[in-house]
């Protein structure tokens, strides 16, 4: 399978697609940056965002598109923009019929890094050696956009399928399924 | 000239089209409101948003697609999709390469009103005296759908031009100005 996650946002939108491999491994298959001028006009940079998505899907036409839920609570002065990125990613996976799935920021960190309050750095940290790359993702809009891929492709069975919860989950989907419990709870 | 309001929301998005006529007239062209199901996942709502707003620029073919700003302070609970189908809007009309004006609430009751606090329905009324329609225009996103193209209509000679304000405006034109003026401090 292989999933392209979208870490929304207006002046850098991260772009990372991963197959999936046997064993639970994944594999890096491309990662990036759509950026946008900031001098320039919003709908000309949203605009550039839905054009530089169509690009990624384009070119790498994933199975399914992972974006990160945004919450009306975070970041007043960029959640408009982040807001809009991300519903430009879901339109244009459905225009597609590219499945979307949306994780939350702890369902993410909890899914590589076991603890769904990790910090930024070991995350990337975690990609890096999820993906065996010689070095840390960079920069970090991509590192965050492969860390919602993979979350995607870790995702418990469960999650899907609503069957059973619990059995053979490795302790990073535990602490996922757990912070996945918590946001709906929300 | 021909701007095509959009009052954006996820389960209703208001459209109005009008037309100016001579000696700060408008017409009615038309109005109505893109609806999704809210029983529907959100990427195929912000999808049936999209190829709503597509239909009718495609029919209508704007010069202006005015959009009412959304605020990251407002309604914590629906302002993400209401700014997801703002951002849709206004790519919408970028891909078509039409100018896309932003318009606040306030703008909009000041200009159509003479006052920033005016109610909805007193908007509405407004509406209905200035297109001479028999009744006010239902339902009520589509009405604010056309009060936005009319703000967009009546704005200040100086909002687009940046030129000297305050050369016969009529009132509602200048309350209109100092509703800007006070959006752009924020």
């Amino acid at each position: 399978m292989r999933v392209l996650g979208v870490d929304p946002g207006l002046t850098r939108c991260g772009v990372g697609v991963v197959d999936s491999l046997r064993g639970r491994r994944a594999a890096l298959v491309a990662a990036g940056v759509v950026r946008t001028d900031p001098d320039t006009s919003v709908d000309l940079r949203l605009l550039g965002i839905a054009q530089g998505l169509d690009q990624w899907l384009d070119e790498y036409v994933p199975d399914v598109v992972a974006v990160e839920r945004v919450f009306a609570q975070h970041n007043a002065g960029t959640v408009m923009g982040t807001a809009q990125a991300a519903g430009l990613a879901m339109v244009a996976a459905a225009r597609r019929g590219i499945p979307v799935a949306l994780h939350t920021p702890s369902e993410v960190k909890a899914a590589v890094t076991g603890s769904g309050s990790a910090g930024k750095e070991q995350v990337q940290r975690m990609v890096q050696n999820i993906l065996t790359l010689a070095a840390p993702p960079k920069p970090a809009d991509a590192a965050d956009a492969l860390a919602l891929a993979i979350t995607h492709l870790w995702r418990p069975a469960g999650a899907l399928q609503g069957g059973e919860r619990g059995g053979g989950l490795t302790p990073a989907q535990k602490a996922w399924a757990a912070a996945e419990h918590a946001a709906k709870r929300r």
